[in-house]
């Protein structure tokens, strides 16, 4: 049955489920399908047909690239089972590999779209801002050594939030014809040990615009580029605004909705 | 030229250095060199050899299992090269793995044996208690869902401290003729958001005992062992004490000597 009609099919069934994922990017050429290549969709479908023993096409939240993280990734797919939520959760665990959990699995309407119907996107960046480079945090956050002056980068943040175009920190711009201004509601910057951590909320964000601000961020803490000349940034043309921090000390933290969508009672926080 | 001609040779040339070092247990075979195995000696002597330009055989504090991880292992060789101490550290760090590195150099005396000498030892052990198996922590701690009793397992960790002969708590004891008595200094449990984090400090540790201890420790969180049959099973034969908890929830955290081997100046504290 074409992939299409499949869908269809089981959103006929009527039962949508929205999943709250963790997962490690490293392995991962990133969230979506791709041929011959191991990426999280890809790995989520084949534990759903194990689990439920039919195919289902998953949708997700938020788009992210070869090797970032996510601690609050949300999926959605439609199905005829009717194992109940936990009996799912565990199912799902039990066939997913080790760098992948659901952390919580939700009953939702059938018209759920979870990148549609997301209000608020929070990512966290990493830098590990420690002399020496990490053996056991490698992967896992971005290693810069050297001083760097971070009220300066949370002041330049705080010039950032707001609505703005945000061309010139996005990449892979497919389509000219749309809107490129985002609301960043929050973006923070604050030293914690060795790491300095950057939690930046909005309403959606362009294709590697967390990673480029990071990068001129750290610019800015580096003292190589002023607060000033980091906010005119956004004054230059598509994708011009410097390199972009790597992949893998960037998190998907969270997606908000309209209403709570998990319940995690014993869970313990999302985040 | 044999291996111990070598490094008699080396230590005649009347340098020794000492190295700090964290590693990520999980691609290793163990610490010690193994033919045919990757190991931390193996590959701490492979760097060696190119950041010196001379073999040397190299000698470590504490012998950690496969899986087992480190942030203050420390090691020590004789060398004739002549680079600083900050030079060599960055040199090795350069020719290291990604999962080993040197967080701190230092010139010891030339008699300097990293085992021998060490007079304190600190292991932790985390245990992840969260609901869900992790995806991002997956390999740094021990996954055990359900609830635990941690104010049961301090107690008990409080009552097996101090100077006992532990080798119900032991594996592979070699010599029937050696004292099996070691002096645990501190041993705390505490709970720390969703981990458990149990720290113990000894003047040494038999073979396997930290792993054979938290075991036994989390059968008393779960409610199966009562303290007092926890402390009792120090009555038992070698060996006997229950199994031991996996190897990748433990973290050789610091060796103590008489004086202090390692300035971190710019480093920050060494755990």
């Amino acid at each position: 049955m074409p992939e299409e009609t499949r869908d269809a099919a089981a959103t006929e069934m009527g039962r949508r489920v929205a999943l709250l994922i963790e997962y490690d990017g490293v392995r991962f050429a990133g969230s979506q399908l791709q041929a011959n290549a191991i990426t999280v969709q890809g790995v989520l479908e084949e534990a759903i047909v194990k689990a439920t023993e039919e195919p289902s096409r998953v949708a997700l939240a938020g788009r992210t690239d070869a090797g970032v993280h996510a601690r609050g990734q949300v999926a959605a797919f439609s199905t005829a089972s009717r194992l109940d939520c936990e009996t799912l959760r565990r199912a799902l665990n039990a066939w997913l590999p080790a760098d992948v959990a659901v952390r919580a699995v939700a009953d939702v309407p059938a018209v759920f779209d979870p990148r549609r119907a997301a209000k608020r996107r929070w990512y966290r960046y990493l830098v590990d801002n420690g002399d020496v480079r990490p053996a056991l945090g490698r992967g896992r956050a971005w290693h810069v050594a050297g001083e760097l002056d971070v009220a300066a980068m949370a002041e330049a943040a705080r010039q950032l939030a707001g609505a703005h175009d945000f061309a010139a920190f996005a990449s892979r711009l497919e389509d000219a014809a749309t809107s490129t201004i985002r609301e960043i509601y929050s973006f923070e910057v604050s030293r914690q040990a060795r790491s300095i951590v950057i939690d930046v909320t909005a309403n959606a964000f362009l294709p590697h615009q967390v990673r480029r601000m990071t990068g001129a961020l750290v610019e800015v803490g580096r003292g190589k580029l002023s607060g000033d000349a980091c906010v005119a940034l956004l004054e230059g043309p598509p994708a011009s605004a410097g390199p972009a921090a790597p992949a893998h000390g960037l998190y998907l933290m969270r997606i908000e909705y309209e209403e709570e969508v998990f319940r995690l009672d014993s869970g313990g926080p999302v985040c």
